[in-house]
């Protein structure tokens, strides 16, 4: 069976970056925003929404499909379609090769391969740090709404686990490892982790 | 300044022997019952009475102090003598050298020492399993009393906590890494472990 680590992390906490790390540190592949444009190119949908249904809820107001604007009626069964493909494709994921995958609830989806889940968090001063060093050109948010944003988007994380019928997002009894970013430097950590992982592993071969 | 690594734990989730093979593998000096001991030593009360007070919590009945039985009403003052002994010899511990320290609040009474602070945890079933190999041969009990003196063990060190102003304990935001060590051979995790945190103190340099 392959080896796949998930990472969760809090919106800001540098689970992405930590991700990226390991997995080249490993040799795994890397999934993030991958699965999204997966989903998009299998349905059809825009990248933007199929990630607004997934990890950013869905807001009852009409939304971008396509090119066209889909009415409110068909909201469930487009949930549904992305929901199952989603879970189609992070199957296929997982039965390509050892794989790190962040977010995309694939802690859930994945959970008969076993894997070691991990869950990143920080202080929100330490949050919104990186959240002003990330910024593009446009993004000019102050402290309080960064704040704001980080706890939406968590939120809304939360609520897709929810959805997957899982109410253990975040929960540390739930992950392997809870890792605290707000006093480390994510790249001198990567090696100790990348073994650390490892010998989880041993324990499931 | 020395460095300090606290370990918090589930009852029965491994922290002591993870606190014990990193003070081997990293040379640190390792505390645990050996801070009872010492105020034992120094202010002539049983160790088992000062454990009752700075880890199980007390309860309002006779209790043994030294070879005399103390009254109820002197109880306050003994818990204040308790916990200024226990802090001053925390702070002792931390000036000596490098070092571990198991439960007993260093956490919260080291704070100015920026220790690194790990909590350990672990599932029900697997804390109970943990307990039934521990336990001596006078020690018989079923799953489900394990399970109550679990979670009596655990309040009582939440309470601890609260009692020195900190509440907390078991909180994972409060933490620099929380381990889960359900599914992990706790001996081969080590040296990880210890790598890790190394690199966790470098950022306090």
């Amino acid at each position: 069976m392959n080896k796949i680590i998930t990472i969760s992390r809090e919106f800001g906490s540098g689970g992405r970056e930590i991700g990226k790390r390991l997995a080249d540190e490993l040799g795994y592949a890397y999934y993030d925003v991958e699965v999204i444009k997966e989903i998009s190119k299998e349905i059809g949908m825009s990248e933007e929404y199929i990630n607004n249904i997934s990890e950013r809820g869905v807001y009852p107001i009409a939304f971008h499909f396509g090119k066209t604007f889909a009415s409110l009626s068909s909201l469930q069964t487009k949930q549904t379609e992305i929901f199952v493909k989603q879970q189609e494709i992070l199957k296929k994921i997982a039965k390509k090769g050892n794989a790190i995958i962040v977010g995309r609830g694939a802690d859930v989806v994945l959970k008969d391969y076993k894997p070691i889940n991990l869950f990143t968090y920080a202080s929100m001063e330490s949050k919104i740090k990186r959240c002003y060093k990330k910024a593009t050109k446009d993004e000019i948010l102050n402290d309080k709404e960064i704040e704001k944003k980080i706890k939406k988007v968590d939120n809304n994380r939360k609520k897709f686990h929810d959805i997957l019928g899982n109410s253990n997002w975040g929960q540390k009894e739930y992950y392997d490892l809870c890792i605290n970013t707000s006093n480390i430097e994510i790249k001198s950590i990567i090696k100790p982790l990348a073994n650390y992982i490892q010998e989880c592993f041993r324990r499931y071969k």
